[in-house]
């Protein structure tokens, strides 16, 4: 139990698990208890590297990510385990509660290890709300101290692109056998891509996912123009047919690599490791990191005008008027655009 | 060529296709004059029928559409043809401009018919703009006289639930051959489907398709309350074990029917067409065409809203002010909260 009178940012400073799940559930919540924790343990963040793994269902990502955090909790010799965050988010399931069964999941394998926890989100409305909680909750395992917080998340539409903007360092995750034409409409999500990894490399096909993967790398690339000083930013048809520059060339430019993991037999995981950490180097060393964590402030700060903009609104309207407008719009004498003007300049109807 | 003096909203209500074009390429820049338009042909729009068409990459649904088209085109004899809009929308797609390539392919078959209008959408920055954008091409289409409105969208996330709340009645797609966990991450989808369809069905497996869906129909349809009275809402547990009311058993209950097509033989696609005409005889007598129209109204009016608030906070800002915020939140001296109460009150950082 936890007291009513606990300062739960204190307690969370101080590692208290239990005030750390009852934060996250207000951040989910979208209580002002949860954000004005956050709002008093912002200081405490931005040393967590951030690590998004997204890739297609089937392609065994939960497994992928369950193995990157033993590994994080039990390295090579010589090197201090890290303390490791997981925040499943499944962005597909708006209905369905899923990702409690996830969580049941992962809990045999990592229960009981206090330097691990584990949180699953599932979209309770809209996407921005998703977004913005998911930012929320790995802010607090970042001021709660772990060191490594692996954001997961399911498909490749425009909600993980979402989500994967939180992340320093992103993971695509690919299984060999998926049809041409699933490959084909990667080819968004590939830009996002810092690492992709083909997990299930024991099975049939690998060298056809590869190499399908390593063509659309090639295409994409150049598009990736964050990478790119504004010299290089030319026409990116100018660049379809070089070859990409292989990692050192140019301490600027990072080549995202193709890796191979059997995440169930642990095969693949201490390269998939060291990956993550050469990435990481690279982007303290280029000014990348500033630059993404810059850019994650932006946008977080942007979605918290929007929704507050949004409430003192609606705050703001006498009763009954929004619903008189609504019923104008509904008999189709003004438009929703009219019904807009109305509701937010406060002319009558 | 459309001279620049020319009527937009009066030409489209005229059966102008160019003007159409034009309008629709202000809808999806957000010009003042495409909203203007849209303003005033918003009384002529609510006849058309909005049938939504969402499924995985790779089950076929665009020859479905082609074909559905075709039908509404030249039905059975005594019927009379239906004029068909097409807006493809493509969400899991923000960087490539696979929407194009998709169109050239879809006027091989059905250019040149006066009926038939056709337009791809891909997302180009946030999924809420493009929801908006899909509503007021589909709104242009409505008053300019298509009698039915094919929205299709590709995947099974958030964004096709956000662009299928526009439909009436919507499709999802399947085909055989997909893995068990593809099929179990679609519980939620399944949930906004109407008319279930089995695409591919000449293909191995179908059976096992086709007895998935109906297994997970049985779990997700007690959820849809929406299709349920208030009494009928009791705990969904409750109801998970009994068979669902086979259509006509009950006036205001929808079985969403599972369907077999092979599209590029044509095969089930009258089948399919009757389907459609069914739910849409359910929506009305029962009601719930009106409510689905109300309620994707109050969403429009809300996205309208919120980008108005949104523009008109952005406009008001001295110079300078959003970046001198920013900066401070850059150093963590305040949080994106404090930030954004600075923001929005205007007080001094």
């Amino acid at each position: 139990m936890i007291s009513s009178e606990l300062d739960i940012p204190q307690a969370v400073l101080g590692g208290n698990r239990l005030a750390l799940a009852r934060l996250i559930t207000q951040i989910e919540n979208g209580t002002p208890e949860g954000y004005d924790a956050l709002r008093r343990l912002f200081s405490h963040t931005g040393k967590a590297h951030l690590v998004g793994i997204t890739g297609a269902p089937g392609t065994g990502k939960s497994s992928l990510v369950n193995q990157l955090a033993h590994f994080y909790r039990n390295p090579t010799p010589g090197m201090t385990p890290a303390r490791v965050g997981i925040v499943a988010v499944d962005p597909s399931s708006p209905f369905s509660g899923g990702a409690i069964l996830g969580d049941r999941v992962r809990m045999r394998d990592l229960a009981g290890d206090p330097g691990v926890f584990i949180r699953s989100m599932a979209s309770r409305g809209s996407l921005g709300g998703l977004a913005a909680a998911t930012s929320g909750v790995v802010q607090a395992l970042d001021a709660a101290g772990f060191d490594v917080i692996l954001i997961e998340t399911v498909g490749a539409g425009q909600a993980e692109v979402e989500i994967a903007r939180l992340a320093h360092t992103t993971l695509v995750v690919e299984a060999p056998g998926l049809g041409d034409d699933i490959q084909a409409i990667k080819a968004g999500i590939l830009e996002i891509a810092d690492i992709l990894v083909i997990n299930k490399a024991d099975r049939p096909g690998v060298e056809n996912t590869e190499r399908a993967l390593r063509n659309m790398l090639q295409l994409a690339h150049p598009l990736r123009r964050d990478f790119l000083s504004p010299a290089d930013a030319v026409h990116h048809t100018d660049l379809v047919h070089k070859a990409i520059p292989s990692p050192g060339d140019e301490p600027n430019i990072w080549s995202p690599p193709v890796l191979r993991t059997v995440a169930t037999e642990g095969i693949g995981i201490q390269e998939l490791h060291s990956s993550i950490q050469n990435h990481r180097k690279h982007l303290s060393e280029s000014g990348e990191w500033q630059r993404r964590e810059q850019s994650r402030m932006e946008t977080e700060l942007s979605m918290i005008v929007q929704e507050r903009l949004m409430r003192r609104w609606r705050d703001g309207l006498p009763a009954g008027r929004y619903q008189s407008v609504l019923e104008a719009v509904y008999m189709r004498q003004i438009s929703p655009w009219q019904a807009a003007d109305r509701l937010i300049t406060g002319d009558e109807p």
